[in-house]
């Protein structure tokens, strides 16, 4: 069977975009299989795309290819590119640092640069449009690739695998009952907040299911929260409206109100300047 | 072919939860179709999704298999069930509440707990993840039912049905030409409350279409609304703005206001504590 | 193969309404594929639905059927139709001006009103449900008619296409270095506001890429807004938060900011009272 389109954009579905983008992988190849990752990427927020496709990516049969578009540089010369990761997933999507998790935490193997000449849909009235490559480059090229119509060597020139463009990251720091980091990501429906803390680190600096640690938050260098928190497996081991320290999804240390918003309760949000404290003493 | 797998949570769309889950179904078996019911449950509210099970259910082919990931017990030890109803649909399904309608409306006629031993996703760094059952175990243990890689009885113990975890219901209660019972659900987007009196009882009582009877409406004992209304058939039979005592789409008599929301409107929401009182003299 | 189906509603995915109409389309022909075009129409705005229907058609497989469901008359006497455009598809709709693009645009050959008596869903407990065609009328007979069980022919009877209601539209007017029209549309995610002036119209009338026209915009004749824009091809040529008039993904002219929402920043809205206005000098 041909491979799975899997599209994440931040078009959301409140008009025809998405439609029409997903006509021109039909037209291309009416057998083709198109699933919806989410089309509610914050917008121009290529971080967030960058991490929703590490989130979800490895859960997939490999050989699924994800069409990734958070592109505010539409129509400038940033780069239209496929990449193929080092487990076997080709990525579709510009080149504006939507692939900085696949890069650091999966590896990218080969990336090539969309030829636009052979690539590109031709016809329906859309050659003098230059503001949605989603319908007419990307949709276009991820469903002749996955199709078969192209090889992967076909969508275009091969690049260095360095010249990717890269969001900075941040490494968490630990020590005995002392971890820091910051939250890099939220979990924009249930208002929690994941830090960059792996599991396996925090358990090897002393923490356990159980603790009650203290969990000091700042912005910007500001302590904006400080209270001692239960650490444990779920959000159900704390009383409703609790804050709870857990283990996320892929295996991070997490922040969480029992059936609450973590986010909203206390005003917090995901960045760089969002620093995390967690003494075990 | 195989069953269709219907998927509703209150995840929604706005991060890679979904994505990853639909991956786990694509990696059990290529060709399983997966269709969203909805994503956009109350979060935690298990009698919404028990409501939405039944709405649209006996509508699908038999054999179809429902995952309904409302969950907020996640991770502690409420049971993790499969459930079959008389009329041949299967539920995949905490049993946190969430099978209450069809349990009083259409029946079930066996449930198992899932083995997680066998039936929980292994590999991918998931083995310590506790709150991602809907990825980890409901998705997994589905999709291996709906490919046929393993039977019901493989999907764990059976329970007695009498053990089913239920939300209370209430019955609506009538005599000549006056009927009383409570708005049980909203429609969320129209603004459209719905009670629980069957339009067959509400005709039996002596209603009829083009009728105006009083509508009061009481929270928690007190009148918040108190207006003569018609009863018929469609918002359009009303004018623009004006509410209108209808037949919803389950054949229950519900109120709305033609072109408006009658929930924001006039402020009233649903629950037991939502007494509403028809008389039509 | 068989048709797809794309589906287009004011419903949203809050609730089991969408998912009650699928069940429908699969248990008539379980092959058929279904698509989301979109559920998030405005409430009763049959003029978006026939926008969003224009925008995205021809960009899928001759004979794909659409079924598009803004229906605030339902269950009052406005017709229930399949109308057969000129390029090839078929549109499942109420006949309520939700065809005012595709008989302008690009033309409509034939409709036929639904025939209830044979093409309406039977049992199920909806033969006394007025409120929800969406799922008894359009989708059925939708499915009916992609699965091959019915021809075009047998949805019911042909009725003059000049007896298709339709919304009043506007044409833009130009001069030397002048354009006057109208928003006509939104895009509703990013805030962009899309005129009624095709791009042909706009260079003939001698603007050209990199201008700074000055923009007015009158509402109902007072003007609102009064600026120098860069006209350019995508938004990534104006400065972040700056206005750029641009050619939209239907080669229209259409105004937004960069990275910003034209309509919000500046409290701006579509429809005819809305007027644009683009001088060169």
């Amino acid at each position: 069977m041909k491979p799975i389109l899997v599209f994440q954009t931040d078009f959301t579905y409140k008009e025809g975009a998405v439609c029409a983008m997903y006509g021109v992988v039909k037209s291309v190849d009416r057998e083709l299989e198109i699933i919806d990752g989410t089309h509610e990427i914050p917008q121009y927020d290529t971080w967030s795309a960058s991490y929703r496709l590490y989130q979800s990516m490895k859960f997939w049969p490999e050989g699924t290819v994800f069409v990734s578009v958070v592109d505010p540089g539409v129509g400038t010369p940033r780069k239209a590119s496929v990449a193929k990761t080092k487990d076997g997933y080709y990525v579709v999507s510009p080149d504006n640092g939507s692939l900085t998790h696949l890069m650091n935490w999966v590896g990218i193997s080969e990336i090539r640069e969309i030829d636009e000449t052979v690539n590109r849909l031709k016809g329906k009235n859309t050659e003098g449009v230059s503001i949605f490559h989603g319908r007419d480059l990307f949709a276009y090229c991820a469903a002749k690739l996955a199709s078969g119509k192209i090889t992967f060597e076909e969508v275009g020139s091969e690049y260095p695998i360095k010249d990717i463009m890269l969001h900075p990251v941040f490494e968490p720091v630990f020590g005995k009952g002392l971890m820091r980091g910051i939250f890099e990501i939220n979990d924009p429906n249930f208002g929690n907040l994941w830090t960059n803390i792996p599991l396996s680190m925090f358990l090897k600096s002393g923490f356990a299911y159980g603790d009650h640690p203290t969990l000091t938050i700042r912005h910007d260098g500001e302590v904006v929260f400080e209270q001692k928190v239960l650490f444990h497996q779920s959000f159900g081991f704390a009383e409703k409206g609790e804050v709870i320290i857990y283990n996320n999804e892929l295996m991070k240390v997490a922040v969480a109100v029992n059936q609450g918003s973590f986010s909203e309760t206390y005003n917090l949000k995901h960045g760089p300047e969002w620093q995390v404290e967690i003494k075990k003493y």
